[in-house]
Order: structure tokens, then C-alpha cells, then sequence
């Protein structure tokens, strides 16, 4: 089953991969990265050199179930066989779910679209032999579980996140919107907090998981953290950035509708 | 909170397990096994030998999500304080899930149970990046499914299962009563056998999976398989040992009901 071959040249990849075996997303020239995985095998494969622009960063060691990215195809070459040459040029924990043709506009990055994340804790006095790279280890119960979830109330809609990000962070504005924040429970004394957003600023759903953990811990008042918002207050009102390796991009959504026409997925 | 401590001195330890971190369950001289690791524990808190009797091996590389074994406590110790030592002094890869008070006449092999097993394939053509360790990477389709099926129908029973075993098998009878075989499909082109039985031989599931996934792929005719059973032929009918990682002892399940008053799960 060949692809077929369009007119455009504009590519679309959605990719999942384990972050374990990344610096991140955004190439290095230190260590393995996600986008340098890919700008590899790509220029490799058209003998020239191909920018990957990525939806977003991702943190050394964050996982993605599903990222996406785009780049201009160098040249006519069928989907099918696309996503076959990247998977086998690339590192077996990163995995391209579909090559698809994009309308010319579309930039994975700038396209308006939603993220959701997901911060995933054991909480287990002894952490689960099966998920100790998805899930950050830190024993023990919630027992203010209602007041982490007041701020996470208080987090959801849009505001000035200034606080809630790392020292590096270079975005122009620090203002976000942030469509829901939920905590969830799962069987074995399982948390997951899930994020879903316009955008976020580097480290800030790992700042908010720790910060929502600390107040369902008693550690740290819900109002405290609340007052952080909007530039009331600094970094040092909230909780840790929690390791990265319990953080996940579950999914990109763009605001458009219909697939194009010459999509193809793994068959 | 302290484990009451009750005049019986039988411990049945219920362990989920990674197993690539281990050479299987059967203590060995030469690496790793769980059984050695909980019996080295045990035995350095009591400063004397204790044996740990389970009910079942598994093969070096497979896992458990619910093994179950028993020992002889030497001397008092609060359940919930065991656990946590056990916990402390194995290996990561190892979780005690409970500590609980068994009747005298309790043992984890001998005691009537029933067993489940489950194999688990990702037939996508490039793997899952998150579940490397715990599916056998096999891609391809099972357009034979339903011959498949007919085969697990067929196994499902009491049968002399001699050549559905490894040449190492030592039990004195290789007559076994399989309860229920079934195969599902999961999202993201991944297949899960599972076996439902009172005792299984060496290999036996991994030799069942590999047939039943050459039958399904049309490598293999039911039929043929089949006519192994009781008997009837020899190892060479069937499909191969598919390799351990993607084998997990779901549960143990023993004929007795209520659990006993001492019990005690991780807070």
C-alpha cells in the first residue's frame, strides 16, 4: 500500500516516545534528542538538510504519547514508506503513528491547538515494579485532597503564570490559559494530575503538580498558592518542579476539523 | 499501625515483579532470583535460614503481577513492619503487596488454585515505546484469528499436555487442566492470550501463545496443532517457545474463602 503523493509538501507527524532516552525534545549537541533524532534520519534520507518544528518542548526525560511536528518534504516521497524509513532510521523509543500531508499553513507549533498533559505519582509507601519510569515515586496519602483541588480551581482559566516557571523560561508573555485541571485517583494508590491548555510555559505543569501535591499534603496553604497567580507572589510561594520523568504530553489537538485527504497510518 | 500478632506462624507473601530484573523465581547460585532475594532478606532479619516455597516457578525474564508463597515465621514480627523490611531489603524490581496470617496446613504449591497467565504480543509494525519490556514485538496481522481460537477451544480441558512442554520438564505428570484460553485484541495492534489453569508445565503457556499466533498467521494448521494433544504427537507440531518478557502471572487463586483475620495490606 504506497501513499499517495500530493501536491503539498507540507508533512505532519504525530509521535509518541519514552522520554527515558531523550535530553528532551530540542536538538543538542550534547546528547540524543527527539528533534535531532528525526532532523537526522530526514536529512539522511533526502541528502539534504530538513528542519522538524516541533508542537512544543519537551523537558529531558518528559514523555509524549502524542507529539506532533511538521517539516517541508525535500521532494516526492511516498507517506507509507515515510513513516517506515523514520521508524527504522530512528531510536526504538520513538515512534512516528502517522505521516500525514498538511494544508501550507499549517505550523505545528504556531496553528492555534490544545495540549494535554498529564503528571503521574505513585504514591505507594513501595513504588510499582511495572511504572517507576512513568510514574514519580513519592510515598503517601492525600489527605487534603479537597483543598489541592480548590487550586486547581483556582489555576484553570487565564492568567499570568510568571511564577509558575523556570528561571530560563524566554516566552515573550508568561500569560496562559489553562482550559481544566483535574486530580484523579487510580487503583495502587495512584494519582495523575491532567492539564489541558493553550500552552505552557517550560516546567509549569510540573511546578502545579508539585505545588498541588504539597497542599494535599498540608505542606503549603491552598490561598498561599493562589495568591502566586497573576504576579502576586513568587516561585518560592509554590511547591518543587517535580522530576520530569513522571510528566507526559498525552495529545495535541489543532482547531481544525477534517484529516486531509492523504492520510496514512500505520497499517 | 501494627500487625497483630496471632499464634500462627505460616506467612503468605503475595509479590508483583519485574522480571527482567530477574533470573526467574527459582533460587539459583549464579544471579538474581526472586526467590533468593526474599529468602536472603528473611534469612539476614532472623539471622537464620528461611525457606521460601512458591506457588509456582516462573522463567527467567517473565513477570508477575500476583505470585503468591509462604515460610515459616521464625519467632514474632508484626505483619505490616515485615512487609515494609522485605520491601526495603529486595530489590526495586520486587513489590510485597501483603503480609498475611495462613492456616498451618497452607502451602502455596500444594494448596488447590487455580492460576492466570497472561502472553502478551504488540503486532504493531514498529513497537510501542512504553511497553518494551512487557509485550513480545511480533508485527504482523492475525487475519486466521478465528483458527486461532479454535485451537485455544481445543486446549481448553483435561489433556496430557507432554508435548506442549520444554525438555527440561520434571513433573511427574504432564496431565493438566486448563480452565479457559482466550485471545483479545487491545488498541494499538496488541494481542493478549490468556490462560486460565490449576498448574502449568515449563514453557507451556509460551509454547501455547506460539502456536496459536502461527495458526493465526496461517503458519500453522489448527488441526495439526491439535493433534498433539494427549499424546498424539510430538513438540515438533507446534509453534515456538515464544520468548519469556512478554509472560505475566496475572493471580493465584486458592480454593479457600474468607481471608484471615490477621491480615494486613500496605497503608
Amino acid at each position: 500500500m504506497t501513499g499517495n503523493v500530493l501536491n503539498t509538501k507540507k508533512i505532519r507527524l504525530d509521535l509518541a516516545y519514552h522520554g527515558r532516552a531523550f535530553l528532551g525534545w530540542q536538538k543538542q549537541t550534547t546528547g540524543r534528542t527527539v528533534q535531532g533524532e528525526l532532523e537526522n534520519a530526514l536529512s539522511r534520507l533526502f541528502e539534504r538538510e530538513v528542519q522538524v518544528f516541533g508542537a512544543g518542548r519537551t523537558d529531558s526525560g518528559a514523555h509524549a504519547r502524542q507529539q506532533v511536528c511538521h517539516f517541508d518534504l525535500p521532494g516526492e516521497y511516498p507517506l507509507t514508506q515515510l513513516m517506515k524509513a523514520l521508524n527504522g532510521m530512528t531510536h526504538r523509543s520513538l515512534k512516528i503513528l502517522s505521516a500525514t500531508h498538511a494544508p501550507e499553513d499549517f505550523h505545528a507549533r504556531y496553528t492555534p491547538h490544545v495540549k494535554t498533559y498529564c503528571y503521574r505519582i505513585d504514591a505507594a509507601f513501595f513504588p510499582d515494579p511495572f511504572t517507576p519510569d512513568l510514574y514519580y515515586h513519592s510515598p503517601g496519602p492525600l489527605p487534603l485532597r479537597l483543598e489541592a483541588e480548590k487550586f486547581l480551581e483556582a489555576v484553570s482559566g487565564t492568567h499570568d503564570f510568571a511564577s509558575f516557571c523556570s528561571a530560563e523560561n524566554s516566552t515573550e508573555t508568561t500569560v496562559r490559559r489553562i482550559i481544566s485541571a483535574r486530580l484523579q485517583e487510580e487503583a495502587g494508590d495512584k494519582w495523575i494530575f491532567t492539564l489541558v491548555g493553550n500552552g505552557f510555559l517550560q516546567h509549569m505543569v510540573r511546578i502545579i503538580a508539585g505545588t498541588a501535591l504539597m497542599i494535599g499534603r498540608g505542606k503549603l496553604e491552598a490561598r498561599t498558592a493562589i495568591s502566586a497567580l497573576d504576579r502576586g507572589g513568587g516561585r518560592l510561594l509554590l511547591g518543587p518542579t517535580l522530576p520530569a520523568r513522571g510528566l507526559c504530553l498525552e495529545k495535541v489537538e489543532y482547531f481544525f476539523s477534517a484529516p486531509s485527504p492523504g492520510e496514512r497510518r500505520e497499517p
